[in-house]
């Protein structure tokens, strides 16, 4: 952290601030710059309250410097996290597609779907057994019943299975069943289950919140590599803004943000971002075209009589139009790079 | 919700509308207009998922129209909810004031500050054992040793306390020592720890979500109500914007607006919102003068040694002057309403 | 719009809302529903003045249904808007690209960059003589001697021009020189300057404003068509949000809603949006995968000595790779879409 | 601005920093630090394109430190500006009020609502004569007709008058009616105007932009004060954000921060941030709560037959009510302070 004092700071209120850094335990190191004097806050673990020093006497204002978190940090691995799923090559040089639908409503309606996204040339089924929905009067899933669906699709398929996981009760659950366990938007910062998580011998899909900054996604992603496991693959999924034409506003710079500041993969969830079917696939052309690992797409055959978000599904043939032209645009994008 | 169709939409468009909307099992009624008509959607049970329709042949846009909520809603229950604890009456016709550290740290620095609290005139005791804290490294707070030391401190003097529940496994314990339930800005759409707050025997403190609408923050208060416990109390926070000079930017137009639209006691807590010292006694006036039922306020003797946001805590002194100031601009800005 | 009355509004109180919406000379239609009363407003021209009914007694809540734009919008005028400029044709099915320098500093700079924007196969030339800055200690555009540089280049390199005007007095200047006049993001609701754009005998570059919803957007483009100039161009270049990884929050689902409300084109500018250059490539990919008409894009050889903007212009080696991806991908993304 | 290099940065692209920020003209001062070293730039006339330095080899990120603005900066001007207007005082120890309608719509009604003003206890009249609307087809005022109603209310009641100006064209007609001359959102940044503001001979009520930090709307301040004129009046209306059920976010955060950062004073439009008349007593009194130096209010004396913003403006009766409380807030809130 840099400290910037007022350009009248005196001696005393000077001191003053460096005492109160040493207090902290950290080591204060003085600035003398063109007409006011900062001070460098060095050796500090985490983030440093600003708001202590900020209201000292003398302190003009506080400046974050080093960022929280290390082990999501690409300064400390430099190399990309590449995570395999069957055989299924998470953060890699290929494109990987998640498909399925909002939640899993019978095994009839898995089956169909699973089969059209196997066909489209999906990677992976997703699919939520465990949904958390604003009113308590929606529909909440199937529960384990959900979970056994899938797991019948992903024999009959082939295709590995990624799904939600609400709290710490179904955690070993959902655990039992995934190939990769989702923690949504709304769990992002709900650090028990984070810290369970990273006792998990699955891959964690950790969706951004829907406000939170990109470093805050980074330390709860911090949060599940402290407790161990490795394998995080964050999801962009858009974020709250002033605008009312989407349900949320899709954040594409975040992909090269993550790819600059972190060696984990970053896929994005367009239907979530989008809300409304007639923009899903532009901005999944998008997502592919910023040279994301990876997205994650709603789809439904039967969409009118979805029990949960069927107006921002896509139907099996624009997703499989849309396939083809995500991995046609990832190439371009991707080849001629460097 | 309202449905509403193309100036050039087609009969057999509007019929197919209609029918998707009967699908759902609702009951269509079109209306006529100028130039377009639209189709009102009735006796539906909740939000209807408005991108269903909005991606028909034909149909223009559509707007939601009653609001989700029930038992949280005035119009279900005109008069205000008034809550007991112990002496303190959350909801009434008095201006409730809750102070105390972020963190519990210490059996002496919580009885200090309790002391501080009740000269100065609070009604309630704050202070966290289990914390949420975006980084890992962080203090996460002393856990049952802090729920004791502020049962001792309200031992002492006569002060009920509120204290923050992270998750499930924590809950019964904070539920044996509470007077009052704090669910975090974090955990809002937690929807597991909302069911369980329902079954509580305590009121709960309801944080608004860091960009959580009035809607969906009164739809977590339904969440708690519809499990069977009537007593919640919802407390602004501050919402995240892009203004920088403040943490969050508190949304005091919240207050008249959760006053109208629903019967349960609304709080303002400035020194979350604030984040800067300097900036929480105005806040904390102004929340007076919206005439919230009560603040939430972070107190320290000693904010430089502080393990939790310093920064923003009040010295004793201008807690005192602040109360004073609160409880006047309190009686003027509700005694000449009428 | 539709006014929706409280559950318990009585007879007196429906009548009150229909006089006083009679007295702004509209018609009320009222809608019985299964447990509330609504009343359709009909014929009125623009938007209506909600708060006008909603603090009226026994009014729940005013929704807006009807757009307030008529001459931009798509139902008024159902083809696309092609507009030709030389040999250029935006809005058709060719992406147009633009570059070129932030500010024109000096005739060497410009006539590098365009040889450079010409061989890379951009179409137009974009460079600002008159320049717009947060800080009154900036540079501020050469003025004239800057259109005349532009001009030298047009006729150097056959590239049509497109540059800002600022205020009213430079716009017949700009006119004389500009093959295409933009209007800037702090000048979106300057409707004394989109008056007099609306006069203007050249198209018009309308940016977003740094917070404006589509619908204020596109009324500042009625602004302009109601004056007789009908080609108006959208730029996308990003909206304020709370992320601070990028200068703006590039809002790439307003390429599909205004191609969906209007027959405008619409082009995006990831320049501003990003801010940084590393950010610049992927974001211009991402804006010919949703279709985009066109892109605008900094262009510079030295950007380490430009007077503005520097770091977020590609060099003309990067601008030559992303010409052709971009081409690329916006024909993978039309070409399959029906 | 503060340059941080990664960790594993090598001495050659440190040095390669350095000789960027010399090119710029700038002094290079490196602050070796725990892990990592940063370079101070210093000596740099208002902002660096930061984005200059964050696209070179080695470089982590940059990070402002100084503040971009001089003349309206506490730092430079320590005392409180104070402006007279006729017998008003703004920025002293009163709090002032100005109230009036949104437009002028006729003689008998700028004369009706001037003499409920004063009755109430107002300081100031307020009154658009050139009105900015978002729709072409929206009334757009009176013009000259309207600023001489104006004259004649100043005439018959001793209340200085505040009016707005929308462009150059009008700018001298304002300047020979008004006492103070406002600069309304959305031309907060535009230029042009703001620089002929520095030459008008009253002060300039300059309202913040609708999505402008702080520091931009200081910037625009600085703009008129560095033409010469000093007497620049900040009114705080509300921003921008994801939030609904107010027409803008008031943030009252903003008050102590300008206070703490300028010299200039500072008032608050709570008509214009919350847009609905229930919610403006409350923000106005905690307008006065926040030490806000004074507030400017809408009065209509039949809001229902108001050509613009009827449903925001209070009732003359309300307005006396509010006036009271609003000075006796202020006075609890400024006594007790020190």
């Amino acid at each position: 952290m840099l400290i910037v004092m007022n350009r009248d700071a005196t001696k005393e209120q000077l001191d003053a601030v460096i005492r109160t850094v040493e207090l902290q335990g950290y080591t204060a190191h003085p600035i003398p710059g063109g007409d006011r004097t900062s001070i460098g806050v060095l050796y500090n673990q985490g983030a440093v309250d600003d708001a202590l020093f900020r209201t000292l006497p003398g302190v003009k204002e506080t400046i974050a410097v080093t960022k929280p978190y290390k082990l999501v940090s690409r300064e400390f691995h430099p190399s990309d996290t590449v995570i395999h799923v069957g055989e299924v090559v998470i953060g890699g040089e290929q494109l990987v597609i998640i498909g399925g639908p909002c939640a899993v409503e019978s095994e009839e309606q898995v089956m169909t779907i699973a089969k059209h996204v196997k066909i489209a040339g999906g990677d992976i089924l997703r699919g939520g057994a465990f949904k958390p929905r604003t009113s308590p009067y929606a529909f909440h899933g199937l529960g384990e019943e959900g979970l056994k669906i899938l797991a019948k699709a992903k024999a009959a398929f082939g295709l590995p299975i990624v799904t939600e996981v609400m709290d710490l009760d179904c955690f070993d659950m959902v655990e039992d069943y995934a190939d990769i366990i989702q923690i949504g938007t709304r769990n992002m910062q709900n650090f028990s289950l984070l810290r369970r998580a990273g006792h998990a011998g699955k891959p964690i899909l950790l969706k951004r919140g829907m406000s939170a900054t990109v470093d805050e996604w980074l330390m709860a992603a911090e949060y599940i590599m402290t407790e161990g496991n490795p394998d995080v693959i964050l999801c962009e999924r858009g974020v709250r803004t002033f605008v009312k034409h989407s349900r949320n506003t899709l954040d594409l710079s975040a992909v090269p943000v993550v790819r600059r500041e972190s060696h984990l993969p970053i896929i994005v969830d367009p239907s979530h971002a989008a809300g409304y079917r007639d923009q899903v696939m532009p901005l999944a052309r998008a997502a592919a075209a910023v040279s994301a690992h990876g997205l994650m797409i709603e789809v439904h055959h039967a969409p009118e009589s979805a029990r949960c978000d069927g107006g921002q599904s896509l139907l099996p043939d624009q997703f499989e139009i849309l396939c083809r032209q995500m991995r046609a645009i990832f190439d371009v994008s991707t080849s001629t790079k460097s």
